[in-house]
């Protein structure tokens, strides 16, 4: 066991604040990582607020986690001491239901273990996120991170990015296909990024005007604000795939019109409530609504290396562990471009 | 002009009944088919009486049309005098869109001309169906009908069976494939025939069990009561795809639940109101919620091919046309196994 500093939420109102969690000894197949950074994710707010029910306390959140190798378990292969690697939202699966034999261990039969709020099915504790110094894991759901990728852009990747690059790979983002990519908050901006990269025709549709240039300079072919109307008129039966990275309740009969004929329109975020879908807006034009989690530890690994092929990280900002607190509040406002990530040398 | 006789409707409420409508003389590519039956289907009933926003009166329902070609054009190279042909929901579309010119003329980007309430293409004039003696269509929206399908039993087939057989294709029922048709009644009981005839396992999820022992002559392996809760848990992250034939809201949630990671539940009813969605019964588990409308002319034919080869036919209650208004009564009250068709010999 090691002890280490973490930031934990005390309770689903108290604020974070510093502490210490146990790191289990290194298995067999664990490595033990130094953790860098450790990117915050509008999904940590959530959590540990009780949105989605009750959470034990405390909770050390963080899932977009990047860092040092320095243990390696006797039999670990993949990973030596000095590797740069990162790790995402999930640290174990069962390994043997049809979902993990084919490699999609974020829809594992049994749930995959979640990064945090988990449990972890070494030892039966709870799992504890990256908001803290290190953290052990089982080399399969460790993820190399190419040398060319700075750490602190990279971190975000572990989670925003595999949201992204996954539903844009399933549903074959790329030449000849137009993307629409709905929201350019920290999802949204690295989904514009890789839906470029893979040669798709990319359009944001944003609330506003405001983030313009960075879509254009993110690689979109045109930015439309969804507060004006006349934005649906003009995009009628336009998209082959769009990209839903907001969490708030949508006119989706709205949205759907945008799509051509057979195309699919996905859910990243997650609205608590449901949203209200006439069948005429499918049924006219055979569109599909579909929904998707993460992405697999291959596609994460795919990402990162398709990422440093491409020159793309997340747009960031750094913070230390104390500005945690305000940086949640800034999330909730949108006021961040686009990713906070905590420099975890100020866990110390 | 032909004059032919045929049943209307006067009005939203007034009842079906005998009166006369012209056809338009056999142009170059026509052909004159006189009508031996012609189904109904519930949409007739939906937009006769306005279900669906205000239409044109008098109008002649019928989408479901089986006959003999009686004349053909100069310029017909797909029929003869005497050739057993039906038609469908569609008798033209603008064959130059993207979608007609790939074959999917049912999704014509101009909109395909419906069968009735349609503008004709040729004369401007609004269609008129199948309930009459006889229909002029351009020939490249006429199929032939296997010599081995009897006429009565194969009229529903050109709407209620192409409209199962298109998605069951499309999202590739088969064997190896666990799927399910919610809804036992026209639409639902072809599908049934259909999809375990392809080697798909087939379940029927209905109200009640009253409709088992149909479900397992037509092909099912199993029958389950969507009115026991039990239902829903036992057959929980089962089905690679669910057909839902019924127009009635349901349960949404509750039966995306049914489906496995990466399923697809498809809907060929269409309910008025939007049905309530959450997010969150579709991310998990990479689940598409999809529509779908009737086929393409290639599915259309197809699929009487398909069911000529495997002798699969509607089950049928055979009316004169003074029987419709009380047949549409019986549709309204799900008494019917399973579909109502009229013999058009007694329009004479």
């Amino acid at each position: 066991m090691r002890t280490v500093n973490a930031y934990a939420a005390p309770s689903a109102t108290g604020p974070i604040a510093k502490t210490t969690i146990e790191r289990r000894d290194v298995g067999p197949k664990d490595v033990m990582i130094e953790i860098a950074y450790s990117g915050i994710c509008h999904t940590d707010i959530h959590l540990l607020r009780g949105d989605w029910g009750p959470i034990p306390y405390p909770m050390v959140a963080g899932h977009e986690i990047v860092g040092t190798v320095s243990e390696v378990g006797s039999e670990v292969t993949k990973y030596q001491v000095g590797d740069r690697v990162g790790v995402g939202c999930m640290i174990d699966s069962c390994g043997e239901c049809e979902y993990c034999q084919r490699g999609d261990e974020q829809y594992c039969a049994k749930g995959a273990t979640m990064t945090y709020n988990g449990t972890d099915p070494v030892d039966g504790s709870v799992t504890q996120g990256g908001y803290s110094q290190a953290i052990v894991v089982t080399e399969d759901f460790v993820v190399r991170v190419p040398e060319n990728l700075p750490f602190d852009q990279a971190a975000p990747l572990l989670c925003a990015g595999v949201s992204l690059y996954s539903p844009l790979r399933h549903w074959q983002a790329g030449p000849g296909k137009k993307v629409a990519i709905v929201g350019m908050g920290g999802l949204g901006h690295i989904g514009v990024k890789i839906a470029a990269a893979l040669g798709a025709e990319v359009t944001v549709l944003s609330q506003t005007t405001s983030k313009k240039d960075d879509s254009l300079r993110f690689g979109a072919k045109a930015h439309y604000a969804t507060s004006d109307p006349e934005t649906f008129t003009q995009l009628a039966n336009t998209f082959d795939l769009i990209i839903n990275t907001v969490s708030a309740k949508i006119d989706m009969a709205a949205f759907l019109s945008l799509l051509k004929v057979d195309g699919t329109l996905v859910n990243v975020g997650a609205p608590a409530e449901p949203l209200e879908v006439p069948a005429f807006a499918l049924i006219p034009s055979r569109r599909s609504w579909a929904g998707t989690s993460i992405g697999s530890i291959r596609e994460t690994q795919e990402m990162l290396d398709f990422c440093a092929e491409h020159g793309i990280a997340s747009e960031i900002e750094v913070i230390s562990a104390d500005d945690i607190n305000d940086a949640y509040e800034r999330v909730l406002k949108s006021d961040v471009r686009y990713r906070f990530v905590i420099d975890a040398a100020t866990f110390a």
